[in-house]
């Protein structure tokens, strides 16, 4: 089955079934070393730290770095879908992505500077050879069906728990 | 220098000095196969995919695992940090995180549904000889401190654009 083929059987399924959307993803995260973490993502490991620059180990990107690189990887792929999707092709597709912090958060030396990054740059470059307003109708579809953009640029609802053992 | 060591001096030298916690985090990503991303964070290499089941070849992670995986590792070295900034040391922590989606929002079947995650459950298991009290601090100062989940809960600014080449 080609992609196209996939999203036109999934779409149908879940126009006719729209409790089959539910999905629940999961991640383990283990701390192993000063900074370092290994992380299990259904059969796939890979780590995650900090650069030495934060008192890190640098052994793999940091979870900010992480959250930029999905959210490339969400467009990126979101771009094929939905080019797939609305048979709108091209060569290829790279995307920058930049992300402003004022690390004063993380380390609580001002409580009114967030810890977390305040603005995003996401910067595609595609090839290809549709007509351009193809590809700018693309981009929107892009931006509003990105899950990852979606979750940054709108609120999720985060539960933290504790369990403690001696 | 000591990790504890590092966060001091790291703190007096922002409070000193407050345009220097100003930080920009980049990742770059390029979609090598049908959903197979290649990203790149400074020297760190890894990919991203989608599972079959969302018609991907799954060689990595997708991007909303990355997510929860971020989300998972952020709290990680931030017990680890703040455990150290206040003197709150634990033997080992590991994080189970797990987030609610409803894939329709994606695939553009009801635009009433958001295409991220919605809900998210972090679930953090410590293990340490501390009094509760002072563990129970400790995660409090994470879910203050920690950058990612301060993204998620909170609103980030994204600014997408698009450059096509012929």
């Amino acid at each position: 089955m080609t992609l196209a083929e996939t999203v036109a059987t999934t779409r149908e399924a879940l126009t006719a079934n729209p409790a089959a959307g539910q999905a629940t993803f999961r991640a383990n995260t283990d701390l192993v070393g000063l900074t370092e973490v290994d992380v299990r993502v259904r059969g796939h490991r890979f780590k995650a730290d900090e650069p030495e620059s934060l008192g890190g180990t640098d052994v793999a990107a940091n979870p900010v770095e992480y959250v930029l690189a999905a959210l490339g990887a969400c467009h990126a792929i979101t771009y094929r879908v939905w080019g797939e999707h609305l048979g709108i092709g091209f060569d290829d597709v790279q995307i920058r992505v930049e992300g402003d912090i004022d690390v004063r958060g993380f380390f609580g030396v001002d409580d009114a500077v967030r810890p977390g990054v305040s603005d995003i740059r996401v910067a595609a470059t595609l090839r290809g050879t549709e007509p351009l307003e193809r590809y700018e109708e693309l981009h929107r579809q892009v931006e509003e069906h990105c899950p990852v953009q979606d979750m940054l640029t709108g609120s999720v609802n985060v539960k933290a728990e504790l369990t403690v053992e001696g």
